[in-house]
């Protein structure tokens, strides 16, 4: 197969008319020839970090889309399903994965659980890392989030790391305002990438450490912007939603770092030849030997995607997708009892007690780092009531690993006036977080999941909405569209109640990860993650 | 243990004053501080491209030179005494560079022998690739210089590039003068380094493909001014004479490269950080969890080395190195029968005839590429004659393992005037090779090598010299002052015999070399590097 356009070199920064030979998938040969054409070939493009288990969508089906828009290989950490059910939701995501044309590579997640700071529904040990770092499709140690683990000299985190040096696969980091002596500390274990810098300084300090900066620009965080002339190697999405993936991938990043002022070459290098090498991909430029990974764009300011070649077959021409994924159902065992208003009660020791100053977790519109404050509540009959006037709301986690526990908080940023939402989806370990303004609808939101076996749900005191995720209870079968439609519907059903964040369920999915700063909620209580100690709640009552 | 000075980042192209921890030979970690300090810490250099076997000294002892100049890591293809003893040079080369404390890694050299095209004293087949890349000490496989096999899909070759992917090790290359559709097949192998590059055209055609670029500043060739701006990653030595290591070795290339106008930062990352990522060697940054490789300069226009650190010990400091070699000797077995001059003759099919026209190598100062001639020779008695005045000289070719086997041809440059020069040198399988004026001469400096067990012999009508190289027949074990100054003497020597190259016996031993193009001579034969195949020295005689 011969494809004829006018060919990027990622090598050498030049664009030439020429002919790439194809055979059984591989480039064989490019020839330069004197020929006009309007498209411009350039590699297929790359997210080098993502967990395809935020867009609520199975591999196939962010395959749908993702192709559409140029990207052709994928480094997907499927930490999420692994936190859940382990090996088989891997074996899952991989064998789902190979049902569509995109390439996809995945990294051992290193972290199941991240921390022992909350129940998880599965572990990784280190044996279990060694045998999926023996498989080829696996390029790297996913995402070191327990930097705490590396800094204190964690047995099992030394262990996993060492099989990764072992394997000769690179550590992928996960840093969060981690600096000084604690940042050199842990890069000095060899772990060398990080996806979590928001600011230059962040960013310049792990890039003197010879950290590989991985701008983020997702569904909760874009540092396209701020990070945009800071060294930086790669652009990834980590967490895309499918209402955002459906709007672009990688060519919508391509086209705003252009807008914003960088260099073509220079921004396509970051989604192609770059993490290509770091992860030892064989893609990411147009010469001989490399997998026939192409895809066709009008220009280098749009990025329009007019073809995409994948391993030599042609999967999008012409607006047409020559793909369509079926994928398989996985049962979900979400087998816990339906919860009673009481048990999301919080309970003062002395119920004559008037009111309490109690620790309130501060979300923040696109972060996923959250603050902290203090606020002073009433109490009634020995119960802490929230403050809807102040957006001092109830926030739980019921644990739904067979513990049947539930732990209950305040958080401030939500804003929601009368209901409660809640979500099978809460990063780290995936049990049920619920955010509302009384007991009785946080029941009722809970239970929709239980019933659902997993999903979101948002009850107003008039109405409720609900999206069934039954693949782990983080993802559904169904297509980007769908999944995206309805997934509006009840972002905007739960902005209609009153919050003003603009992605309420994927914010609402972060409040519970003991690894992102500052304060959290896990199932074993309020959490302060930067001294990696739980915290009360209830700071004191009369 | 702390250092203090100006650091200097590779990565961010920082200068800035700190301090540097040290504990068990790995920097800890880096503090900046407010101080003012004259000398610059850089990271130790690395020649990611070395034949050591070409300075004639053994590895302790050519660290004993340089580590002066600031090279605490080499990459050492020990190719020329495996082709010469297999394996049991090898470890012979490893044991003693373990005895220096410069950081040695080697590549399992790929083309033992380089060609089926001439008789080597020893072979490395797959199995034996796969033995040495298991050992972490071996970073990659060596340069592949049988493009021919990667092009023709030889077996054995294909076997040992397989052999270097599974184990995750890159594989160098040797294209000099590769270009085209033939270039792009040898690409396709994966095959990702080439030092062979003499214009700059080549080096664009091989970086458009994906090679990355060696800067190749050696004794034999001097690639520094034409490639500089190129976009190449590494500067190598490949081969060096002890005469050269003497005036200097990558901090020599760093002062040349910032002089002719390359923005130093640029320098030092192609003999720091960009071969330690492309051989995954834990060093070429002063970053934390990297071995404590420093080198104190004083600017970044003189590039004088001032002190050097070496996993974290000093090794060097106010002009003293605080290290000594004694290498052991390896009994070298050279047992053939001394030559006599009538096996030197070329003879012609018919006596009676009175001149022959010939194809005669062209030999070139200072390169080791060489071309190709005819010339008209006078015959007597039957025996074509050399001719003096035109500078035609003899060449041939002792087979030194046993086969006792002379191969005899014609070569134009070396200008010697009446006598002979000879050396147990001679790439890639080390036979004898001689050059010289009459039959009888050549004889002599022969079997001087012979009765030596190796090394380099010349003898005019009134005087001869040798240098013994009882290791391998490449290598002495004396210092590299000892042996540069009696290679000074002898190249002096032959110079006298009227010879105008630069370096003769650096030249000379590059004459037998058959993956190095044009025209060179082996055991077997005259052979033609670009057609692949042998060619006759006598075109016709009448």
């Amino acid at each position: 197969m011969i494809m004829k356009g006018n060919i990027l070199n990622v090598f050498t920064d030049e664009i030439y008319p020429g002919e790439i030979k194809i055979e059984n998938g591989i480039i064989q040969s490019i020839k330069e020839i004197n020929s006009d054409f309007n498209e411009i070939i350039v590699p297929g493009f790359i997210d080098s970090h993502i967990h395809i288990e935020s867009s609520m969508l199975t591999p196939s089906r962010f395959a749908e889309i993702a192709l559409k828009h140029g990207t052709t290989s994928v480094v997907a950490d499927p930490h999420e399903i692994a936190n859940v059910m382990g090996i088989e939701g891997i074996e899952y995501m991989i064998n789902d994965a190979n049902a569509s044309p995109l390439n996809y590579y995945f990294t051992a997640p290193s972290c199941v659980p991240s921390t022992k700071y909350e129940t998880s529904g599965a572990t990784l040990n280190s044996k279990n890392i060694d045998e999926l770092l023996n498989r080829p499709e696996f390029v790297a140690l996913g995402e070191m989030m327990n930097y705490m683990g590396v800094i204190n000299k964690d047995k099992e985190v030394m262990a996993k790391l060492d099989i990764a040096r072992k394997h000769k696969k690179p550590i992928d980091g996960h840093a969060p305002q981690l600096t000084g002596k604690a940042l050199q500390a842990y890069v000095k274990q060899g772990i060398t990438t990080c996806h979590e810098s928001i600011t230059k300084k962040e960013a310049l300090e792990k890039r003197r450490l010879g950290m590989k900066i991985m701008i983020r620009e997702g569904s909760e965080n874009h540092s396209l912007e701020e990070l945009l002339h800071c060294g930086a190697e790669f652009i990834v999405s980590d967490d895309i939603t499918s209402e955002d993936l459906l709007k672009g991938h990688l060519d919508k990043c391509l086209r705003e770092a252009v807008d914003l002022g960088m260099d073509p070459f220079d921004a396509i290098k970051l989604v192609t030849i770059n993490p290509a090498e770091h992860y030892n991909l064989n893609t990411g430029s147009i010469t001989p030997g490399k997998n026939a990974d192409l895809v066709f764009i009008d220009n280098l300011n749009d990025f329009r995607v007019k073809r995409v070649i994948v391993n030599g077959n042609t999967i999008f021409k012409k607006q047409k997708l020559l793909f369509r994924a079926n994928p398989k159902l996985l049962e979900n065992k979400l087998d816990i009892i339906p919860k009673k208003p009481e048990e999301f009660n919080i309970k003062v020791q002395d119920p004559s007690h008037k009111s309490a100053t109690v620790n309130v977790i501060t979300a923040k519109d696109n972060q996923i780092i959250t603050g902290t404050k203090t606020a002073k509540l009433t109490i009634t009959k020995g119960i802490i009531l929230p403050s809807i006037y102040e957006d001092i709301l109830k926030i739980s986690i019921v644990e739904r690993y067979g513990g049947n526990t539930i732990s209950n908080g305040f958080i401030s940023g939500f804003g929601i006036k009368n209901g409660a939402m809640a979500a099978s989806i809460a990063h780290d370990s995936h049990n049920i977080i619920v955010v509302g303004t009384n007991d009785k609808f946080m029941a009722q939101v809970t239970n929709k999941i239980i019933e659902n076996k997993g999903g979101l749900a948002a009850t107003s005191n008039h109405d409720s909405i609900d999206l069934s995720l039954p693949i782990a209870g983080l993802m559904s079968n169904k297509s980007a569209h769908n999944v995206a439609k309805v997934s509006s519907k009840m972002n905007e059903f739960v902005q209609n109640m009153g919050c003003q964040l603009t992605n309420p369920f994927s914010t609402l999915s972060f409040m519970a990860s003991p690894v992102i700063p500052s304060v959290k909620i896990t199932d074993k209580g309020l959490f302060d993650v930067n001294k990696n100690e739980f915290m009360n709640v209830i700071i004191n009552e009369k």
